[in-house]
């Protein structure tokens, strides 16, 4: 078989090398891993540099830089890896250089078009003691208190939305028995993990059959006298449930997008239809899913009628609070969310309305027992009588970023949340009166909570759309021009919204979208954003 | 409906906040979140802070405290998140001193029983750095420069593998067409997205049927006249392809485990005959597994052997490398991964050995084109045209980690790793060697690369074992003793191995696992190491 092995690609051709060369190459490894004072005193200068690159990344108030994307990419095809190393200070340079700058500002007051914010200050010191103790989560053997810790924070966000009694979060919080939550790297884990958890559980073992999870989807559906497996929600449901119905077997066509009223909530006459038709069909329905913040305009279904539906049918009830959860921290705005708390499994992001770094999410449980029907075991790790929190997770190795969510929930604490909700809240009715007020722009849906889509409307046009008179291609020349207005906008790098398509009767409409939540964003900022797109759209008139 | 709001459970029975405490609250947050000198100043006071906490952690030789996991899990289940916020500072020195402190020293020379080493420092800045400018990889619009950097990265590793023209990546590296690979949080998503690729290019398209992604796994192999779907590997498979088949709706049942042989690499008898039952008994083969670095053991199964087999079947091969991918890097022992570039898709670990911190691997494809299989589109971001590298992956939004890897590749270069890979392998000899020197021991399994299995044995035992006549229950006392040890030793907190079970000769035996990574390591810790357990088990034979 000796003669095969060279078809595996030789990377080099250098000849050997030196003894001198891999001399340095040893004392460079080990000044880059060890605690020595040298390299003390190295890390301490990098933290000096890397502390300057980034206060000028964050007081910079633009966006971004008006490079574009083709021509930065071009830099960027050479596939060879570095033979010899980079000395840290030259390589950071060059990554503040050629990288970081080039970076979007997510931080900025006039960012305001994705879920992305500016972050407490906190989050940076974190960061470094996260990544210094590099602790995994996927085993206690690999964590220690971070396992506990992150059960503990699951706890507290299971009991925002849950409230149950002392006593059970007593039993359960550190119950090796009891999964009140997982924590994954954001909600499309999130949302993935508890339709695996709602398909298993609901095909689960009975009598000679072991369940789904050992016996696949044919054999259950077969067992079960099923001639199919559903799962359904409005067509506002995030595009992770397309993902979750074609990874779990079932395929897209069986996400059954149902339409909204003039409200964007879930049509719950269609709803009840629906189940009644699946039935007929024979075709089981693995869960239903409420939204709390929908991606596009976070609009908030009749969670409370879709529970009781849900309860009736005896079908498992998900809520996709991504977005949204949070709301539950204000007095003001958590009626919005009522029927959450009979949810049987919830997603909320922590990157997004939690203001944490990006790559967190988690999906809380109602009942503590459903997430057996996922776990896993192995021999050289996540024993079967072992606490480990990888038994029971769509991930295995993953960080500790249980800090930051702990860390967020006692320095924010619910007061803090509170206050930043109502805010982006208060803002966005702020923003819309202004888009009101303004001839050019037309407000699409009236916001739920803190996402608004709106659209300019060039002055040919603003006549006919008063009068509700836009005819179909006049529509289509509208969406062309905002396109390139939302285009423009981000190329420029002073101000951001994003965009997306709504459906208007029967016309899909381009929309620019605002999302409305870091703190810093004044109704100046707000202004500004606005002034920025009539100056924007000004240099459309004139190129077309 | 209104009446009904009230059933959302009721938070707190304060009555509303006084002007003065919103106030109060409203300049918390804006110190939190704001870029004035103030809270720059804070944040220095801060970044101090952790420094000492995370010198007195990395410079503390021991693995961890004997605090035991029940006594530090009271500490957490009091439920409820804090009305007032902790300052940042009394929170973080009540983290140190009750979270921190208890934490697995995953850096110590002597905690050589995971996958988990020392770092090298520059990603503790670079840490910072991450979150300071907070990029989600989901969207050009919000990571712009890092999604680039991000393929380019991809590239390097692809190149490592495949070593394909220079040509071939000026083409790829930057096409929005192509997707040479795939950052996921660990290689357990890199597993499951490389079988849903294969799932979904096996069964895609063909006249009228449009793919298993729309249709779902019944309708296909309906469809294409499969009577059921597997995955073919040997028994040693991690357990994400449990997750994998459980998640893609074949089944934990059609995940075949094929018997190994003496040196722990896959049947190859076996996998042929497997290939051909499955054919007579008309099941649709999706994959074939090999392993580039068993979890367990390290074992590298014959892959050019078994590249082949899956060619001549017309099988996707998958390599799960997540170990072992970075012995690509060696002159030496590159050898041992022969066949590796005939693979479809290639998991790696950067948090293994790329020596990356937590919460990133990748999956590379030999196929550029592959990916389009799992492609998601969504009209408020990945839209069908954009050049979102969220179009084609499992996750939605993710963090920057590539500024981790392009930093790893970049300064530690392909000759560091070289040296590190080439370091864990010798001085894994040296464990070996010791082993076999020293009466009180067992070597298990003849180490293929960094990993080594073996056992304690105790004197009553020594002879027959030196002789091969331990009896079933000599064995089981046996794996008794060593399940106590390894506890013992963990609890203690000096030193760190694992543990796992083997099958010899039909018989469960309970094996302490090393894993030598550290470079870090010297052949001195891993004397202590051995030191260590020969002092606990004279423990152990006192007390019982």
């Amino acid at each position: 078989m000796n003669e095969r092995i060279t078809q595996l690609p030789k990377l080099r051709d250098e000849s050997l090398l030196s003894d001198a060369s891999i001399d340095r190459i040893k004392n460079h490894i080990f000044e880059l891993f060890s605690t020595s004072d040298n390299t003390k005193f190295a890390e301490k200068e990098i933290e000096e540099l890397v502390s300057s690159i980034i206060e000028d990344f964050l007081h910079d108030t633009s966006v971004s830089t008006n490079l574009e994307l083709n021509t930065i990419a071009q830099q960027f095809t050479n596939s060879a890896i570095p033979t010899v190393s980079s000395d840290v200070g030259s390589y950071i340079d060059n990554l503040a250089d050629n990288v970081i700058i080039h970076s979007i500002r997510t931080s900025s007051p006039r960012y305001i078009g994705h879920m992305t914010s500016a972050l407490p200050y906190f989050f940076r010191p974190l960061s470094r003691l996260m990544t210094a103790i590099n602790q995994n989560l996927v085993k206690m053997e690999t964590s220690k208190t971070l396992g506990i810790y992150e059960r503990h924070a699951l706890a507290m966000i299971h009991k925002l939305i849950y409230n149950f009694s002392n006593d059970f979060y007593q039993i359960n919080t550190q119950n090796n028995e009891s999964t009140l939550g997982i924590i994954a790297t954001g909600g499309t884990l999130a949302n993935i993990t508890a339709l695996w958890c709602a398909r298993n559980y609901s095909l689960g073992q009975k009598e000679a059959f072991t369940g789904i999870e050992k016996e696949g989807l044919p054999v259950a559906l077969n067992f079960y006298g099923y001639k199919g497996a559903v799962i359904i929600g409005s067509k506002l449901m995030h595009y992770s449930f397309e993902k979750a119905t074609g990874l779990l077997g079932i395929g897209e066509r069986s996400l059954i997008k149902l339409p909204v009223d003039c409200n964007s909530r879930i049509d719950l006459l269609a709803l009840q239809r629906t189940i009644s038709e699946c039935r007929a069909l024979n075709l089981h329905i693995i869960a239903i899913v409420g939204i709390a913040g929908a991606t596009d305009r976070g609009a908030i279904d009749p969670l409370l009628d879709m529970a009781e539906i849900a309860k009736e049918a005896n079908v498992h009830f998900h809520v996709d609070a991504a977005w949204g959860g949070p709301v539950l921290f204000s007095e003001k705005h958590r009626h919005k969310l009522a029927g959450i708390e009979m949810a049987d499994s919830v997603t909320i992001d922590g990157h997004k309305q939690l203001y944490l770094p990006m790559g967190i999410g988690m999906l809380l449980l109602r009942n503590p027992q459903m997430a057996k029907v996922i776990e896993k075991n192995a021999t050289y790790t996540v024993r079967k009588d072992s606490i480990d929190l990888g038994k029971r997770s769509l991930e295995g190795s993953r960080p500790g970023m249980v800090l930051f969510l702990q860390a967020a929930l006692n320095i924010i604490g619910h007061k803090g949340y509170e206050f930043l909700i109502d805010e982006g809240i208060r803002k966005t009715q702020y923003m819309a009166i202004c888009l009101r007020h303004k001839p050019e722009f037309e407000l699409l849906v009236e916001p739920e909570i803190n996402i608004l889509l709106y659209r300019y409307i060039p002055k040919l046009w603003r006549q006919k759309a008063a009068t509700g008179t836009l005819t179909k291609s006049d529509n289509q020349l509208i969406n062309q021009f905002n396109e390139r207005l939302q285009n423009l906008q981000s190329q420029a790098g002073h101000t951001f919204v994003s965009r997306t398509t709504l459906e208007i009767a029967g016309m899909p409409i381009v929309a620019l979208r605002a999302v409305i939540a870091n703190p810093l964003t004044t109704e100046g900022d707000i202004d500004s954003v606005l002034e920025d797109q009539i100056k924007t759209a000004a240099k459309i008139a004139v190129l077309s």
